[in-house]
Order: structure tokens, then C-alpha cells, then sequence
């Protein structure tokens, strides 16, 4: 394990030790765009391969061999709680995309960001755990369990890859503060990272059961929740008729801030969405913003069928 | 101004979207290991060039177009207190510089480590004030000012090379930890970090001072202190039959740490030197330490002359 200034440098130095410019990789689409860009920034291509409702859809990756590219040495995938769709990557998925990268030697990147906030069902085990290949490098960080100022993360990795990711670290920027780590440890042990996690996860699934119920009072039939099962936000899925970027531009003029979906496509678009963050408000915060949100929808609607 | 993870991270990011794989760089020899690592990871080629009493010997730079190289597109320099060998870049060999870079378009890493530790003469005014053409990025630390577990360090940026730099930033990390950089801020503005370096900037001066004071004493005629001037270590210069390593691993073994300057060398061998750090020790150590490492000296001496 490799301490790390948060998951996005963990992207970042694998991209560097592990692949070659003009090098495929594979990431999520709808998915992070800082991952993407990672990539890019080495001359690497991104591949965007689509989500559903079981996660990343393994049996549509794109086969080895593809002209002009290799096949894709890398997949980058967010099996808790997909960025930003908030599926949970099925165990059969899970299975399967260890059986593809095997096959092909890729790496697989599993960045298990709000992991640590889960309010249904029993977590499944994590890529790492089920591969036995050395071909998965787990990324956690405490940026988001705790708070976003704090950067560090940390990296699982499979025992061949430690010795040229630590040499990476070093020449990036020597070590992550040694400072801050030692405070965390502190926190950690003494048991208040446990403690801060019970609290908040009680928090945040009172906060989110607030915005399903407001999302069901007020737009059901007009917007479908995605997965909810973890994290801090929910994506609200819009009739495919729905101008989502409208939608925002209209929420926004109420006063309620949502991200269409399409900001965080990288290849073909796809069923409009907002994504809703739940944490950071309290419940009447998030009843009074859904009726703002349902008013706005309302005038999109309005003006869109009268167009 | 951008705010990053210490000198090495900006010297990586640096590289990275100033340079392609196959240019050249200059870097002082002897110099700074993880600079020249830094540049090669990226592909680039290092050209170590010598460094004389007047700091890097910029009349004898590698010229543009040497074969297969293009033109070296980047220089790395230490100019305030030379690392190792703590020399301070002339005004003259400044301007030169300036003027070699100017006339290929080459960028100035200037990176100013130590220079808050100042015991003797007037601060010469930096690259990055003297530039005209645009092509001085100036890297400051507070890890050495303050304590090597906080990393925060700053770039002062030629204006065209900000919006890369932010953006290699970004992708590399997101961003350095905030909450370590309002401490900091306060730390500054409540004016506890002047204070910090009026005090330590005397007790290192006492160091350095009782440094000097037992090199004279105890090794006189048999080494020959370097650049002193600023900064937290020197290096004691061996007359040229002496093998460092040897003397090195003697003074280990005496309890006396001290590194071989050839550790710092990158391309053909020169003097052999000691570098001794003296701020972290007092003043009776530092003087005890002296004699143990002139007793070492004085056993490679007979050991050499009996072989």
C-alpha cells in the first residue's frame, strides 16, 4: 500500500508507470472526467465504454486488436458506486472483467471513492480481493470521507507494480505530507474515523431517504432515481425528451445547483440525468430545493412542448 | 503564482508541459539527483554541465543543434546557494544565462531552495527578477524553512505557462491540501515564520560558524571549505588523492554521517568532496563530529600511503 495524495494521483502515476503513449485504455462512460484527461495528458486513448444498470458493461469492452490501437492495456472503473450513475458492478461483472483483463494483461484501476458511505445490502468483495491475476490496483482516499482539503489517499497494488509506483511518487513530488498523516493515523486509531463514519453514514441516509421522498412527492412519474445505494449523490434519470442542460439553467435561476449528466460523458450521449448532491444539505434544505427543481422541470416542460 | 507539493513537483510538472521525449535539458554537475531523474522519466535527455566557483559555467553550455540532440529547451539551476556545492551564481554568469536562454527560447528552472538562510553578503537579485524574455519559472520551498513533512512549495510562472501548469496540476493531484496552506497562511501572516527565520537563520550561523571553527582546527591544510555563505550544509573539498568514499564509510563507522559529493555527480568525475550537514546539530557535536571525521581522514591517509 502507497500513500498517495488522493485517488486522482494514484490515476495519474499508474498512467505513467504502466502505459505507453498511443497505448488504448478503457474508462466509464458516463464517468469521471479527470480520469479520462489523466490518460489523455500521457497520449494515451481513452476508450469510453458504457455503464448500465449492473455497472460497466463488460461484455461490450472493445477487443484486443482494434486497428489503429492494441487492445486496451487499462480499464478504469468505479465498481461501489459508479461514477455517475451511483450501479453497484454486479459480482458477475466483477468476474468477468477479471477474466478480460487476465486474458489481455490490462490493468484493472478500481477507484472505490464513497465507499465508505453505504445504506443497502452487503458491500461485494472489491476487484482486489477477487483477483488473483496481480492485475488489480485499488485506490481509496479520505478526501471525501472526511474532507475534501485533506489529500490522501492510498493504492493497493499488485506486488510488481509497487516498486516503479513508489520510484513515480518519489520523482512527482517526493511524499505526501508526513504531517497530515500522522494526524490521520491518530484519528484513525483512537477511533475517530469510525466513529465520524457511523455519524455521518446515519446523516447522509436520513438526507438522501429526504430526497427520494421529495423526488416521489413532488416529480414522481418525471424523473426515475438512479442508484442510491451508497455515496453522496443520486443521479435523477429525465424523460428522454427532457433538455437536461435546460434543466439546470432553470434550476440554477431557482437557486437549486444540479450537474446534467452529459458533463460527465466522454463518448455517444445518452438518457438525459441530473446529478443531485445530497450531503452537504439539511432535509428541509433538500425538500425546499426539490420543489424548485420540480418547478423548473415544470417550465422546461412547459416551454419545450409549446416550441 | 501556483501553490505545489514542493520544488519537486513543480520541476516534474514542469517537464512535463515544457518538454517532449527526445529534448534536451541542462542540469548542474554536481547538482541534484532527483532533478535530472525528474527530466528523464519524461524522455528527456540531460546534459550535466559543469558547475565552477562562480556557479554553473554557462560559457561552456552544450550549444544548440549538437547531433542527434536539438538544442538543450531547459536549464535547471540552483543559483543562490548551488546544490551541492553551495556557490552563488554571479551577477555576470546571470546575465549570461538569461541571454543563452533568450537566444533559443529555453525555459530557467530556478529553483531557490535554501536562499531564506543567508549569512554573508548582499542576496543577488533572482532570475526570475532579472528576466525580461519570459522564460523564468522561480521555485520556492517552505519544507526546508519550516520542517520536510509540510510540502508546500510555490512557482512563480513566465504569464504564457500558467494555464498549462495549473491544468498538469490538476490532473496530477487536484490540488496541494488547503488546510496545511491556511495554517501556513497564518503562520506567515501572524508573523510567527519571519520570527522562525530570524531565529533559526542565528543558531544556524552559530552552527556553520562552529562548523568552520573545527574544520580549521582539526583539518586544516587537509580540507578546504566550500560555499558557505547560506543554506544548511557545505561541503569540504579533499585534496585529490583522497577517496571519499573511504573516508565516507570511515566516518561512518566513527558515528559521523557525511555524504560523498560524487552522489551528486552526474557525468565525469571531479574533486572529491564531503558534504556536511550542520543545522540539525549542535554546536559541541558539530565539533566532535569534526574530530571523528578528521581522525577518519587521517586513517584513509595512512591507509592510502601504505597501499
Amino acid at each position: 500500500m502507497v500513500v498517495v495524495n488522493g485517488s486522482q494521483q494514484a490515476a495519474d502515476l499508474l498512467a505513467r508507470v504502466w502505459l505507453d503513449p498511443g497505448d488504448a485504455a478503457v474508462v466509464e462512460d458516463p464517468g469521471y472526467p479527470e480520469a479520462a484527461l489523466a490518460l489523455r495528458a500521457y497520449g494515451v486513448y481513452v476508450l469510453p465504454s458504457p455503464v448500465d444498470a449492473e455497472g460497466l458493461a463488460v461484455e461490450r469492452l472493445p477487443a484486443a486488436g482494434d486497428p489503429p490501437l492494441g487492445g486496451p492495456r487499462l480499464v478504469y472503473v468505479t465498481p461501489s458506486h459508479q461514477f455517475p450513475t451511483g450501479t453497484v458492478l454486479s459480482l458477475r461483472r466483477r468476474l468477468e472483467l477479471l477474466e478480460w483483463a487476465a486474458a489481455r494483461g490490462a490493468l484493472v484501476v478500481e477507484d472505490d471513492y464513497d465507499s465508505e458511505f453505504r445504506y443497502e445490502g452487503r458491500p461485494l468483495e472489491s476487484l482486489q480481493g477477487l483477483d488473483s491475476a496481480g492485475l488489480v490496483a485499488y485506490l481509496g482516499s479520505f478526501s471525501t470521507a472526511l474532507f475534501p482539503p485533506l489529500r490522501i489517499g492510498y493504492a493497493v497494488l499488485p506486488p510488481a507494480l509497487v516498486e516503479p509506483f513508489v520510484a513515480a511518487k518519489w520523482l512527482a513530488d517526493r511524499q505526501t505530507a508526513t504531517l497530515d498523516q500522522q494526524v490521520l493515523a491518530d484519528f484513525i486509531a483512537e477511533g475517530h474515523f469510525a466513529r465520524h463514519l457511523r455519524r455521518m453514514g446515519r446523516l447522509y441516509r436520513q438526507r438522501r431517504d429526504a430526497l427520494l421522498g421529495a423526488l416521489h412527492e413532488h416529480l414522481a412519474g418525471v424523473v426515475e432515481p438512479g442508484g442510491s445505494g451508497a455515496g453522496l449523490h443520486l443521479v435523477a434519470w429525465l424523460r428522454g425528451e427532457l433538455d437536461e442542460s435546460s434543466v439546470a439553467e432553470a434550476a440554477a435561476a431557482n437557486g437549486v445547483g444540479v450537474y446534467p449528466v452529459s458533463r460527465f460523458r466522454l463518448g455517444s450521449p445518452g438518457r438525459p440525468g441530473l446529478l443531485l448532491g445530497y450531503a452537504a444539505l439539511e432535509a428541509s434544505q433538500i425538500r425546499a430545493g426539490t420543489r424548485q427543481l420540480a418547478s423548473a422541470i415544470a417550465g422546461v416542460t412547459a416551454s419545450q412542448s409549446s416550441s
